[in-house]
């Protein structure tokens, strides 16, 4: 539950507190329960807890990784938390979970699986699900990166599984999106029609000591070859790793550098964050109204509702009213 | 795409022309096109469309279909149309897909499957993709179930498979919901974990001939006592089916039919309807704001996008900008 009895700004300098501090990853949960608990009541509380940390976002490299359920996401997950933090980099890692009652269970068992970090304070993990939630994904997401973000980490690794519009959303909310697949797992054509060629910066080919590896690989390079890009555009690099065996990670630490310094060279960096920001500020201010479409317009929404439903309103006259 | 060279009157009359008319169903597929082709330049087309179809919606029967992959929901679909047909019903299938790249080729299958009607003028199956549309699944399902119930059709089948809050977002529009589950698809105390035990109508358990089966039943059936319900509520049952040996099929369109006469005989009915309609105002309404914020306020919207990026502003402020 949301403590109101602590001051923000103390909680803020607390979640800043970093490595010495064993406060800090506390601190961090309660200012991430505080948008998971967010309601209509409590949003008051989560304004000053934005206003509070937006003088210290920006320093966080954002990295969304995403991939079909089965190809090796907290495997992989793990082993580049590992080599990040090998490199001396605080990372914190938010797994969003999109998933249906039906397969809210294999998520469980992804952060189980993460207590390989459990005694490292520079590693902070945390799980959300985005059911259930104040416009959901798309409004929590964001704001937890911001938390993230503010408290000082260096990376914040966004995973999420693909499906639904999830993986699509988490590409607009990341710096660098990595597309993960694995070899066994449908084929290339598949992949390409289906669009993942439009979201990855680096796709990422798990389990490469597998049969079938290669051909993954070359499929992908071959269609990232004939997509059409802009003069001085990114060139997506596919990376072989086998997360399992750790191989494979420093390249691919390497590589998430390069698409970095691409980014800050290229200017794209402000602009993915302007977008980013973007769409929190619409995610806010479409719940805000919501909000008070509920509060203060309940009664007249329920007419135009009940006006719909016995077909002597159309619904775009509706919105009309309820806009006008 | 759209066509604009015909009357949206004529439209939706020959969309209702019903089984004698063979040009019935391309109107209706017609109209559909217009809801995913919907744009913010096309959609004053939409509101024509929505505003001619109103006098006539609120006969269809919605019935929702859930569950998660590999249950069996496209045989138990295609049962459950072979059936109803029997019957006497014009059927239509909305088969809405939230599903990402990654498995976007699995429901392309399940529509192959579903020529088993193709000659049958009394039915009219659908798929729809929310991926990439103007709001996504919650602003174009609600419109083509409008679309459909107001082309006369008797029952509205929406079959969606269960990954992210779609199948929440199924039952909030449907009048009765089927949750779909099989044996070997996880345990039933997963599944009263992850709350389907608050969406379903009727829960339908496939492969019933299957070992498990029975486990599932039981499980569930005791899950279900344990909930508790408000005097008069209904009480959803477990029906045992094997879609594809036709088996049980029977009696689940008299428990459809069950449940149908209870939302009329205690106004709930009515209730969901109005809920629907709420929802789908609420979605033109938001719709109609980005649109206005893309069209309008771009400027003003990148501005307050860089402030927030940038640490100067924070997303609530400028949320607050935005509205004000």
């Amino acid at each position: 539950m949301a403590r109101t009895d602590i001051e923000v700004a103390d909680l803020v300098e607390t979640a800043r507190g970093g490595l010495g501090d064993p406060g800090s990853s506390r601190a961090v949960a309660r200012l991430i329960s505080l948008i998971e608990d967010a309601s209509d009541a409590s949003t008051g509380r989560l304004r000053e807890v934005m206003a509070a940390l937006s003088p210290y976002v920006g320093h966080a490299h954002v990295i969304g990784l995403t991939g079909a359920p089965g190809v090796g996401k907290s495997t992989t997950t793990s082993a580049l938390v590992r080599e990040l933090r090998a490199a001396g980099k605080r990372v914190a890692v938010l797994a969003v979970d999109p998933s249906s009652p039906f397969s809210g269970g294999a998520l469980l068992g992804d952060r189980i699986r993460m207590t390989d970090h459990a005694g490292d304070r520079g590693v902070y993990i945390r799980s959300m699900a985005s059911r259930g939630h104040l416009g959901g994904l798309a409004w929590s997401t964001p704001q937890a990166i911001r938390v993230l973000d503010g408290a000082g980490f260096d990376v914040v690794l966004v995973e999420t599984v693909g499906v639904g519009q999830s993986e699509v959303e988490i590409a607009g909310l990341a710096d660098t999106t990595l597309v993960l697949l694995a070899p066994g797992m449908g084929d290339g054509i598949q992949a390409a029609k289906a669009g993942i060629l439009e979201i990855g910066d680096l796709y990422v080919v798990n389990k490469a000591d597998r049969d079938g590896a290669m051909k993954v690989r070359r499929d992908l390079r071959g269609m990232l070859a004939l997509a059409a890009r802009p003069e001085g555009a990114w060139k997506p690099a596919v990376l072989p790793i086998s997360a399992q065996s750790h191989m494979g990670l420093g390249d691919l630490v390497a590589a998430i550098a390069e698409h970095r310094a691409w980014l800050d060279g290229s200017g794209m960096l402000a602009v993915r964050r302007a977008r980013r920001a973007r769409e929190e500020i619409e995610a806010i201010a479409v719940a805000a109204l919501r909000a008070r479409w509920e509060l203060q317009g309940r009664d007249r929404l329920d007419e135009l509702s009940a006006a719909v439903a016995g077909g002597r309103l159309d619904p775009y006259a509706a919105a009309d009213t309820l806009l006008g």
